[in-house]
């Protein structure tokens, strides 16, 4: 199951409190997030996060994506399905087509092959978007950013423009694939947007490999 | 212009030569090489090459690899094509192709697809292939290791099946693309092969730009 989304938007939080909220069902859980997720990943996301923006293209940013998801496929996803663990991980493949498809403007099908390539068919059961107007996604991060001085995460500095076009972005994603998408309105308060959260996955996920 | 070949085979002290006896006739050469070649790729190589062997798996590797050759594309050899400048790089994709491709096995169809993306239809003019058997070359590679104690360098660690594929899969890359292809034969000492190299660079790129 992967969490998909704008800035701001509460993946993070919604991720943790799904993890926990399953694994109070006796799921095996393992909660992970992107770009990261394996040590290796890790390194590759210090260069990626990390010196002057715009250090890296946005092609090279791309490889560097997949190189980390790979690696994160590999190091840590694969066997936890393997095992029988439910993956619920922080950003996946849509992420790469809507940051550096539709925000960066690199070709779509050419990134769909090349993820194709990196994920090797491994799909998602459940797909949890997480959409809010871009300007309240913003102040949101700006508000958790103040309270990490001295943070980088060259994302967030972009310009607002950009993310308009990630979240129509992710939207467009969502109306292609209808079955694997839930598309949850995130302006609401957390407590009511997780509640949307255990529906959706009660009623997609749960209901029916009960 | 590329130099490409196994280990051993002494593209690096060819390439020096090489770009040295370029510019000696006044010939604007920018002498480079891969993974690597620009600040980032550098950091990229870095992950590449330090840490356990097999730490990255085969298609984590190539996507590596191609975002370091992206970075080095952008920052490097475009920038320099641009000037007119003439660029002599040790490596370049065909080493993708052979050692990620025929050696780990990865499908080259694949692997040419992710190629077309990383280089966005940049292409050597002439690609110098230097062969020779794998035992000579291993052994040379061994000997000059052994004046680097605690150099890490996983892929002159790998075994000569391997090698034997990745020295099959540049024949066979350059019989696929013999206008591009000059197969040398590396066996001979230093000065002849650098006798054979210049002859080539004379007869394929001196007197067609002259």
């Amino acid at each position: 199951m992967t969490l998909e989304g704008g800035e701001g938007a509460g993946k993070s939080t919604q991720a943790r409190a799904l993890a926990a909220w399953l694994e109070a069902k006796n799921i095996l859980v393992r909660l992970t997030r992107e770009p990261g997720g394996s040590p290796g990943a890790e390194e590759i996301r210090q260069l990626l996060t990390t010196g002057a923006p715009g250090r890296w293209g946005a092609v090279t940013e791309a490889l560097l994506l997949s190189a980390a998801r790979r690696d994160h496929v590999d190091q840590v996803i694969g066997p936890s399905l393997t095992a029988g663990t439910w993956v619920v991980s922080d950003r996946f493949t849509d992420s790469t087509l809507a940051y550096q498809g539709y925000g960066h403007g690199l070709d779509l099908g050419a990134l769909r092959r090349l993820q194709t390539f990196v994920v090797d068919g491994l799909r998602p059961d459940l797909t949890l978007l997480f959409d809010l107007p871009v300007e309240i996604g913003l102040a949101r991060s700006r508000q958790r950013l103040g309270d990490r001085v001295g943070v980088e995460d060259r994302y967030e500095r972009l310009d607002s423009i950009f993310h308009n076009r990630i979240r129509h972005g992710f939207l467009d994603l969502a109306a292609g694939d209808p079955e694997r998408f839930a598309v949850i309105d995130a302006t609401a308060p957390i407590d009511q947007v997780g509640e949307v959260v255990r529906q959706v996955v009660t009623d997609r996920l749960l209901d029916r490999t009960a």
